[in-house]
């Protein structure tokens, strides 16, 4: 296909074809890339932009089921919703946490909504790069709000943090004064933290988590991004549909005041130079992996192994004659 | 000086040639890297091996107090001992954790001992690449022993594994079953945990602490590096001198079976080649910190900023352009 014509149908919001753009941006193909890069130059024209929400939340938590109704509260809304997973771990298992639609069985036949499981890749990078653009696609699409899920494992929620303008936290309620193990990075990281499953029995437990949270994130540094009472610790319960609304109000009432106060544009912009320096150092590395690369690679590790050549020697070597100096 | 020179003086154990040898390996500048390379390629030759002992404690442990109660155990014995420090975090804070030969003032002043303190870099891949090189330098200059010392911060504990023949984690008596937070990674890279402190009235809390981490151990996968009773658990007191040299037969039949059935001629291997991997990558990408790809990654940030090329975009052009393609 011509990417105008491509690229036209994705601006005109042809689901057919943005899922097919998503797979070419997954691909590692040298041709698929090419054309991946012309098809994204040409949607950057657009300059559509869509409230990105990273939302991470470890498995038991109810992801699925918040998903699920929040998305399905904007759609009746009459807003677009995409929901995009990274997964740094369906790379080893060959699952996806968004691989079973059934999952979400209710959004995913809403006409306006689009689901997409996260791309299966041998690291965390090559998951970041992919997801990212499959986040500007569905901006590109139409779409007025992209829901970006993570597990809590490793690197993913900075990685998510990065394509995201919100990130939100989902959380069980539990007892204990722990805070749940959630790491400090993580909690640093936080726009709003959801205490989900607050209904029924579960209800005072979580409003005692919703108030240690509350009282954490008051003692961390403030942030210049953060209007007055953010960031902020709420209940929402996905399976009675309460607090949903209301977090979305605060959602709406966080990123408005970001746009007013220009720190929405600063971080988009942070965010592409971010991306743009992954990117370069990510293409640098991956000249190692080549044919002629791994051979040379190779030869010379059976040199250091046997002692022939000093790390430090053979790997001068590997760069000046093998990597163009 | 002429690099052969210099390198007999390093062979022939002069300790002046040995620390200027360490500050060359330490500097940045090109022409020093040069000499660098040639005087370790040079030395290389020598095929000279120490037991290289990894030693990780966080502070409070007694670190100090045991590496230099232990080292002026093998110097007693006639052996020569050389103490290196990896610690990531004096980038950070400007200090470092040997900044202060006064920490072990009898070693210091011992005849038959080294102690070259952190060098000071702003990442962990820096100090990585220079403590190994120091510790390739120690080896050419006929040390027996190297112990090379880290704090538990981050990565460096790995990367301390890397340059070592064993792996000895140093800690404190304490109570309750939480193994003092030592994270599995650390437990599964140890061949010998010392209880340090096993002296007056922390004596029982040190004889419980080792049965724990004995039990611990225990439930580790076995590894084919390890002859029957390895990784252990034993008690010292670097304060009354007792354990040490117990602590010291067993470090020696460790690696007294590990050459007999050649796990350690294939760790030194390995461990080659993954200083060559890490150098070649390091390199690479200080292709990156040249004033012209600064100078070019900066323009194309600009451009990325400003919305009018995309990241992946910009990547490209600064790999084709200025890169080398």
């Amino acid at each position: 296909m011509q990417i105008d014509n491509w690229g036209d149908k994705i601006l005109n919001g042809d689901r057919r074809a943005l899922a097919r753009a998503i797979t070419l941006v997954e691909s590692n193909r040298a041709d698929h890339r090419v054309q991946a890069m012309e098809l994204l130059d040409y949607l950057r024209r657009a300059k559509r932009q869509a409230i990105r929400i990273g939302l991470s939340g470890t498995p038991g938590v109810g992801k699925s089921t918040f998903i699920e109704a929040f998305g399905m509260m904007l759609t009746g809304q009459g807003l677009r919703v995409a929901v995009l997973a990274v997964d740094p771990s369906s790379a080893r298992t060959g699952g996806s946490i968004l691989g079973d639609k059934t999952r979400m069985e209710r959004l995913s036949r809403d006409k306006n909504a689009f689901i997409r499981p996260s791309p299966s890749q041998t690291h965390l990078g090559g998951v970041a790069r992919r997801s990212r653009e499959a986040v500007t696609l569905c901006e590109a699409a139409g779409f007025d709000v992209i829901l970006i899920e993570t597990v809590g494992v490793g690197q993913s929620e900075t990685v998510v943090a990065e394509m995201s303008d919100l990130f939100v936290l989902l959380l069980a309620p539990a007892g204990g004064d722990e805070l749940q193990g959630v790491k400090r990075g993580i909690m640093e990281m936080a726009d709003l933290i959801l205490v989900n499953k607050a209904d029924g029995d579960l209800k005072p437990t979580a409003t005692r988590t919703c108030a240690d949270y509350g009282g954490a994130l008051r003692l961390l540094r403030k942030r210049p991004q953060d209007p007055e009472g953010f960031p902020k610790a709420m209940m929402v319960s996905a399976y009675e549909g309460t607090g949903l609304a209301d977090s979305w109000t605060q959602m709406q009432a966080l990123v408005e005041w970001r746009r007013d106060n220009g720190h929405w544009d600063r971080r988009r912009a942070q965010q592409a130079l971010y991306w743009f320096d992954q990117e370069v150092r990510q293409a640098l590395l991956a000249r190692l992996e080549s044919p002629q690369a791994r051979a040379a690679m190779a030869a010379l590790s059976d040199r250091v192994a046997a002692g022939e050549i000093t790390p430090a020697g053979a790997a001068a070597e590997m760069l000046e004659t093998h990597l163009g100096g």
